[in-house]
């Protein structure tokens, strides 16, 4: 049975993989990302890896159906490239498909890297075997996936599942890097959750280790407040309620639109567990459709950094 | 070539339709919704007039690839079953797809009337060609259908496209029909925009028509309002700017959400026309991606009461 190659391209580090048509992970391995140079070696290093490896691996590209792929950026998945990739230097157009086309002359497949990783999801973690599947991914920012149909939606100009924009704090209309006032990124992300703790320090009398390292001018990270919020620090939870409370309401949009039967919440923030997931659960409850709230799964994401690469060989499968 | 039976099951009227398979309505006429006795009549006097059409036209099944139907109420696709309709009548489980096959052998394909509706206004009104497009159906009611990739999304248990309970109102949390509060459809139908005008009347203290006619425990329309508002009433004004502030939001949600080609706002409501979509617009602009803002176009609907009748022909194309 011929195979797929999967590429997950971050800013940090390229992961590359073979699985199988079913989505098992057969070989994978990871290279650093080099965005030297307005980013021009990344393509070449990639397919010189790739090379490489079907050589150790005794492969040709006659073994494989195709090469799926993963990017940040705005990705054109008709013409196969890539714009405004900032993190790797790509803020020009980058004929990604042309180069992979010349180098093996496989079907090669690209997509947003938040959405390919839902995709991932659906087909086989957290979401495995539904049809209709939805990721939030809190990171630095918030990023999306949506999959109904079976189907990764990318909408006009591939730009669906910018769930991060969703507009949910109309109280304090914290400022986001995309211009607008309140989005969800703003205030539940790993820089949004401080964000909140620096709102709220303010406004906060009482004792907490949180609050007087902020008080101190102290950087404090996502993964401090979520801590300290299990161990019960008041003004933690206060801030991590408030964040639940965002992420609820955003969670409950989906719900209410789409009827997914899972809805997955991953990314490095995704780390606070059943802890954060539970508080998540409950609070997008209280603003589903009683019919939906039956059938929609509020889950973590199980693949964990295996999904980009996994999502991306479904995108080979989808075609 | 041969031809589609689109219906369209309402409250008060069914709407039949011979529709080209291009989409084109060759014949329509409609009949009475008699929904005594449970609304056991509904099913034999469709398919009794049906067949007294097909001889008027000198046509029979052999003429028809399928039938398609939209019907209010929870609609399985699958086993094609209605239930909770209860403006039928149809509290228990309707076996439509069953008296049909029975009846004309044909193809048969059934759809909740909000999402077909909108699946008619996506192939041949005002989202024409496109395959990403999202109807609101402003009525007594809020409704919505939602169509990526070309497809219906009905999700898991049918419930997809649920946008009369997004919920939008945090403010003062108006009390659903769903037992929710804040759902889009409390501020945002005919009967919603009503109770913002009553909210408001008590609030407002200069000189109004609308608040007057409220005061004095008088019924005021929607249309009304829209119609004060289009004359300079100051307080319908502040009333339908609040009845926007909310659609705005909502439609942003599946603005970022979907990216879609057009949100096309239709039902009862949007007679409203030009006056309303121009504000809806430019709400939902303001809570828009900026990439999806440049792709996403707001429009009216343009099938009127046909485009359930020509949805539910597509149903059969689809398959």
């Amino acid at each position: 049975m011929k195979k797929i190659i999967g590429i997950d391209l971050g800013g940090t580090s390229v992961k590359l993989a073979i699985v199988s048509q079913e989505g098992e992970v057969l070989e994978k391995w990871s290279i650093k990302t080099n965005s030297l140079e307005n980013g021009k070696h990344i393509v070449p290093d990639i397919i010189q890896s790739i090379t490489e490896h079907l050589d150790l691996y005794q492969l040709t590209a006659d073994d494989f159906v195709g090469i799926g792929m993963g990017s940040p950026g705005k990705v054109d998945a008709v013409h196969k490239t890539v714009i405004g990739a900032y993190n790797l230097g790509w803020s020009n157009l980058q004929e990604v498909g042309k180069a992979f086309d010349e180098a093996f002359g496989l079907p090669f497949y690209i997509g947003n890297d938040a959405n390919v990783a839902a995709l991932g999801e659906q087909w086989k973690g957290a979401g495995k075997g539904n049809s209709d599947v939805v990721m939030f991914t809190l990171g630095t920012g918030v990023g999306g996936g949506i999959v109904t149909n079976g189907q990764l939606v990318t909408g006009e100009g591939g730009a669906a599942g910018e769930i991060g924009h969703l507009t949910v704090d109309t109280d304090y209309l914290t400022p986001c890097t995309c211009g607008k006032k309140g989005c969800l990124e703003a205030v539940a992300s790993a820089t949004g959750i401080v964000n909140l703790a620096h709102h709220f320090s303010s406004e906060y009398e009482g004792d907490s280790p949180i609050k007087a390292s902020i008080d101190n001018g102290d950087e404090v990270t996502s993964k401090e407040i979520f801590d300290a919020a299990k161990e019960g620090d008041v003004f933690a939870n206060m801030v991590v309620d408030k964040f639940v409370s965002y992420l609820g309401l955003a969670v409950s949009h989906i719900a209410n639109t789409l009827s997914p039967s899972h809805i997955v919440i991953g990314g490095g923030v995704s780390a606070a567990g059943e802890f954060l997931r539970e508080k998540i659960a409950t609070k997008a409850y209280d603003y589903i459709f009683p019919q939906i709230r039956e059938t929609c799964h509020i889950v973590l994401a199980e693949l964990g950094n295996d999904a980009g690469i996994i999502g991306a060989a479904q995108l080979v499968n989808l075609g």
